[in-house]
């Protein structure tokens, strides 16, 4: 076959009918359910698994719940595609799903050209929301080899059920997840494709992005502790007000964070006694900042630390900074980089490179050491983790088709490789 | 007896003996448990007229539950003397009911010297703190005659009790309180002493104040809307955050505040989602402003809406204010102001002027247009509402001889007004 007709099988209009139906068969008018550990997420991946029975694919479910479609080709090295068909509660149609279905017309796109050159993998990570237990990523940082199975076997979900119990329902041992570390054999890169989850493309009336990584992550808990105080009787210069405190401090964070060109977030406030007619005696804030460049992420974060200082010291309130999480930056493969913007031009005439400000499954994967990249496909109104969560058809199509020229040009890479190692 | 002797009947160490007496009687570790509309409270009430028993007084509760103890005079005009028995959960020693044991104090000494030339009362107001229902002021505003019942009748409490339902338990049928009203008839004065529950006095290291008036107060809730959105997907500048711009203006109606010499708080925060990650798409704070100047206090109003109007624009928030309660400045008796800092001034050495920036009974009771006047002790670290609320015993018995010497000084200028309108 030519270049052209093996282009012929893939049918990207095909992915968007797959997902309304995903959507009809998990969702309700409150959004897509497929929660992981639950039975409409195992009716999900029945779902794709009955998609897959037409491929000529062998699948199997790893130690870390991880579903995995393989189609042998001649080479044992593996280019893994991957996503996640658990959702949030009350979640949109995209997130997660549209990089398995897309996946999986790209899959269908290669089988029904015989053996390829080397082995293709899909990949359905388990529980990389984390929505019923907290703790998202689990299923491919078993896979990666940084899941610490004693940090999550005492999680426990709203009804009071452990993690292990969960899991074992499902087939999965928390003590033998790490296994699924062997999975790593073979891989030789990894794709991914997301919806944004952001207003950036949208506004630069973009349809596509390669990402360059995902944001390194410092996340604080900050409290701020004055003396709670009558509203009346205290006079401003006698105050210890732990919000005033808070606040300036917000305010400051996010100055730091536009010089910088990082961002900042202060997204949960508490006061205490919280009445309107007390003084703020204490007040906790989250501070979560981002940025891909780790040098910056510190530097936002140290002028943090001294702006709370000076603030506490002006306010007279005391201030204890507490990291909730972290992560490093982690940077995808400069050579799939360089193929995923031809691919996104190829498609769409033109591309734009980005970071990408949530975590994915990808990062867990690059922190593998294999090579990665990921393309975003424009979010509408930047909304996400809600049934709003939408993006227009016909850029789904664009993004199935450059996912399926990044397939093409990721193996014609592996072969390359391949050969300058032989 | 010479003037010296009339004072000798005066025992301000057993106003101290007697305040601990009603703690040990209705207080537990964790502070005074009086509140109003509970048996703590109706126990607490039983020993102040077994304190009563003894002097030659009538005793009765009005329609409101307000409890008056009435010491005839050769004239019916009465000064009356008031506080409120009832406390906050986990209160202090000393609010409410240290007006009413130093009042009982004086009417002792009064009485010792026989008829006196005014009648005298002694008011113990029901449910000054609203602490079971939410509304303060509560027997004082059916004496002043401000309290419209249709506006208490629905109030509940934590447990779901009605407001007339708790009340009838004790003999106060909602719809016969404004019938309390009666009792202004020949009211020609009205003396409160109380804490300060600020620490102006503890810096000035004084131990009284005359208090020249309570604080008009404007209270809002102010909402702002913005969008949620993902805390690493958003670009700082593609952020419409509505906790920024609620830091914004409380930082602003701070300084407005400073300026103007007004007080302003921001006591309760509340965001959505409240989430790390999240962008706070709503926030609602309350603004709470006083001073006792009504044209500073507008202007400090309008300054807050003013800035409100401009950070919603600059954030592209929404924001929207609602009034949660005002109530106009209420300025004291200035013939009694005079009165009051000369008691204290030949008590003490030397006085100092000061606003009340918490309402009190005596607010209710300037409304319906009786001279007024309050004492302030000094409070240590400013503390009220808590068990750790504390006053020295030394400050509190000069309090009591300064409340004395006011006592008298009002009975003549009653006498006096007499006069002048015979």
């Amino acid at each position: 076959m030519s270049a052209r007709e093996m282009q012929t099988a893939l049918v990207p209009a095909r992915v968007v009918r797959e997902l309304r139906e995903l959507q009809e068969l998990t969702g309700t008018s409150e959004g897509a359910q497929r929660v992981c550990w639950t039975e409409t997420w195992a009716r999900a991946r029945a779902w794709m698994r009955d998609k897959l029975s037409a491929l000529p694919v062998t699948v199997e479910v790893d130690e870390a719940g991880n579903q995995w479609a393989t189609l042998p080709g001649r080479s044992p090295h593996a280019l893994l595609i991957g996503g996640h068909i658990d959702s949030v509660p009350n979640g949109g149609w995209l997130d997660g799903c549209l990089n398995l279905v897309a996946g999986l017309e790209v899959l269908r796109r290669i089988a029904s050209e015989g053996t390829p050159p080397v082995t293709v993998r899909l990949v359905d990570w388990a529980d990389e929301e984390g929505a019923r237990f907290g703790r998202s990523l689990l299923g491919s940082s078993a896979f990666s080899g940084t899941l610490e199975v004693d940090e999550v076997r005492n999680l426990r979900d709203h009804d009071g059920i452990s993690l292990p119990d969960a899991l074992v329902r499902y087939g999965v041992e928390l003590d033998r997840m790490a296994q699924a570390n062997r999975q790593v054999e073979g891989a030789a890169a990894y794709l991914e494709l997301h919806i944004e989850q952001g207003p950036v493309l949208e506004q630069l009336d973009l349809p596509l992005a390669v990402v360059l990584g995902t944001y390194g992550v410092e996340r604080h808990a900050i409290h701020f502790r004055g003396q709670a105080a009558h509203a009346g009787s205290t006079p401003m210069h006698a105050r210890r007000d732990a919000f005033s405190a808070a606040a300036r401090l917000a305010l400051a964070a996010r100055d730091h964070a536009m010089r910088a060109g990082a961002v900042a977030t202060v997204g949960r406030v508490t006061v205490q006694p919280g009445i309107p007619t007390a003084i703020a005696g204490e007040c906790e804030i989250t501070l979560d900042q981002r940025h891909l460049d780790l040098a910056v992420l510190s530097q936002v974060l140290d002028e943090a630390r001294q702006a709370s200082a000076t603030i506490a010291d002006e306010e007279r309130v005391e201030v204890i900074w507490e990291r909730i999480w972290r992560i490093d930056p982690l940077h995808f493969s400069q050579d799939l980089i360089e193929l995923a913007d031809e691919a996104i031009r190829e498609t769409a005439g033109s591309s734009h490179r980005m970071p990408s400000g949530p975590l994915h499954d990808a990062a867990e994967v690059a922190r593998a050491g294999i090579p990665t990249v990921m393309l975003f496909v424009q979010s509408l109104r930047g909304l996400s983790h809600a049934k709003e969560e939408d993006t227009k058809p016909e850029h789904i199509e664009l993004a199935v088709q450059a996912f399926d020229r990044l397939g093409t040009k990721t193996m014609g890479w592996i072969g390359n490789r391949e050969v300058d190692n032989a």
